[in-house]
């Protein structure tokens, strides 16, 4: 089960006006199964996205990347789950192209205004027949209000669907900010989610949605593991439909472009730690703060260390604070002239690691309670600098490898 | 159970002139556990070393470097299982030493003659005066024929000791190698052995037999993964007795030199796929060549993100060809310009991809029948270049959970 993931309350996602969503069943893998998604997006909308930096990035994240740069008018997007049409080589780009047409043909567009995404098993020809049969279904069921119904639409291994929704005011307009995420394995950056739509009615320049979206997803979706793994999939897409009616922000440094910063900070934290709280057997839940470091990038390393490592996870798993596990992943994080010496570890308020070493007064009774908890923060402090960084992670259990041995059965 | 790993043959692992080898019990962990293990050496031998990148290196660790740089002579090596000394400050460097002055006292020689090595639970203290409680009784035990007996002694969650030994002739002579290794969990270079430990009767110069050894380790050791954790306690010793008689090897260029170089790369590479056979819960064995590179160390790269993936490990360990992931891992190797349309990957002689997607002639039958073996080689072609690295590695399994969730248990 999910760790203190609570399920959507449909009535608190609020739609975001100009994106309409469709789901229907291809059969791609299950018969039945609501497997095909479809966002159309009005006129006038501006779209961003971030994606994938595995060189085996799928057909769909190709033709992603070059629609963006072709064209500013993205009308739609096709999401597909069961299937991730990777490691599919050209033939894959034209299936994913001919769902692209397909779509565009029944929606009135062009092909390049439709963004295709794809998620599920890799190396396998992506039946894109069954996919275009099934669009006259999704779109014949286009609301504004099924924005739940998607989350759960692009699950793959997933037990729990992952989506949130915000409110604020822009220059006294309500401004609506809405996202959904799958992704439960293959959780590593860049990107971590596998895929995240987050949609608001917020009028924003080009640029500046770009620039958010890339740094709520560096902040958030590039801030977790589960695996390790990085995915040839993974997209973050921001919409921004412009019909709240506030005036259009075009500078980075007033107060509405901050307020709808944290806004879509917000919800890409949701959903990224949404994911974690979901990983693959997860049973814990870990927030890993590295403080003190030299630079972002240093902190970062440490903390994906830590939470990356097979070792630290299982012993997570098993509440066992068999802490020195800890100590050797800060050691190998990479940081060459990193002086162990200075290094505190802290397991919540629990000071377990000083200059380098156990805590004279640490008491493994303490680290016990803390690790006996569903959700613990280790505090790594390196003392060598002002930068931080803050990293989410799972642990490692029987279901992870259960989970991934199965996978395809 | 270990990967083909055929038990030790005791008649088969040669002594060498001038190593004896004592064990005997200090109760660390468990009573009456053999856990103590001292090598003595003769003088004019020459010991080189080499050692984790692990920024938390382990008190051990840091005297060994220190006592080496210091003199030529050592002449003893004291080695605990049962705790790391790791993550233990200068209290542990102070335990450290007063176990080498102890064993010196006893040996009739200076404290920075000894060399000190631990293995097992980080973070806790080194209980030395069990240790050296217990030096007397290994005192007692010295044969030059405990090789067997330490390659048991060293141990932690090894359910395997292992051993191997060659004979050369070097200008007439008989020369002996013979070595041990231990290490199942916690294994990413470098060092990816936690400890090992080779000797031969070779006259060899001290330079030679440092450039020798580094060469040995990084082709064996440092290339393989259990787990991608990096140890705080990997240390990989030479002794070079020159007891066989040979003119000492100055020359790395000559026919002696390249034949020394030969037996101690083969007792590596015997050692250290043993531990990866003996890998905590590895039920499979697996060979990763990566060729057509550019370099050397995109190649290892490449390697190494397929066997440190827990996606492509539980699919190794479920006999799952579902090798999509192989690719994946690829791509997230960290080659920035790898064009991944000339890509070709082959499981033993079956080729599963090429040109960046699946092979349109692979069945999934034929990748099935590679998957049930027990040892399986992955061949990449990456096609950019002429150089290659072999990585191996093994598979993660329910067991690898069990054991390091039970590990302090």
């Amino acid at each position: 089960m999910p760790v203190n993931l609570a399920p959507i309350d449909p009535s608190l996602l609020f739609p975001v006006a100009g994106v309409e969503i469709g789901i229907a069943s291809a059969g791609i893998k299950k018969v039945g199964r609501r497997d095909t998604t479809i966002f159309t997006i009005a006129a006038g909308a501006r779209v961003a996205g971030v994606f994938t930096l595995n060189r085996f990035c799928a057909a769909p994240v190709r033709l992603c990347q070059e629609y963006l740069a072709a064209n500013n008018e993205i009308r739609a997007l096709v999401i597909n789950t069961g299937n991730a049409n990777a490691g599919t080589g050209l033939d894959g780009l034209a299936r994913a192209e001919k769902i692209c047409a397909a779509a565009a043909e029944q929606l009135g567009i062009n092909t390049q205004q439709v963004l295709p995404f794809s998620t599920g098993v890799i190396l396998e020809p992506l039946p894109f027949e069954k996919i275009i049969d099934a669009l006259p279904a999704a779109k014949a069921d286009l609301s504004p209000a099924n924005w739940a119904q998607a989350a759960e639409a692009i699950m793959t291994t997933d037990i729990a669907p992952k989506a949130t929704s915000k409110q604020i005011s822009i220059a006294g307009k309500t401004v609506t900010v809405t996202g959904i995420a799958k992704g439960s394995g293959m959780i590593h950056p860049n990107m971590a989610t596998m895929l995240g739509f987050v949609a608001t009615d917020a009028a924003i320049s080009q640029e500046l949605l770009q620039t958010m979206l890339k740094r709520a997803a560096d902040l958030s979706f590039n801030s977790i593991t589960v695996d390790g793994d990085t995915s040839t999939n993974d997209s973050y897409i921001a919409i921004a439909t412009g019909q709240a009616g506030n005036p259009e922000i075009t500078n980075a440094n007033n107060a509405d472009y901050l307020a709808l910063q944290a806004a879509i900070e917000e919800v890409s934290h949701f959903l990224a730690q949404a994911i974690v709280r979901d990983g693959e057997g997860a049973t814990k839940f870990m927030t890993i703060k590295v403080e003190g470091g030299a630079s972002y990038e240093e902190c970062k390393a440490v903390g994906y260390a830590i939470g990356r490592s097979p070792l630290v996870k299982t012993a997570f798993f098993a509440s066992d604070p068999n802490l020195g596990r800890i100590l050797a992943a800060i050691g190998y994080a990479g940081i060459l002239d990193l002086d162990v010496d200075n290094i505190e570890v802290w397991l919540d308020d629990v000071l377990v690691a000083i200059n380098g070493g156990r805590n004279p007064d640490y008491q493994e009774s303490q680290g016990q309670a803390v690790m006996n908890q569903a959700e613990i923060c280790i505090t790594v402090k390196l003392n060598r600098g002002a930068q931080q960084a803050t990293v989410w992670t799972c642990d490692f259990s029987y279901d992870y490898v259960k989970i991934n041995a199965d996978y395809r059965s």
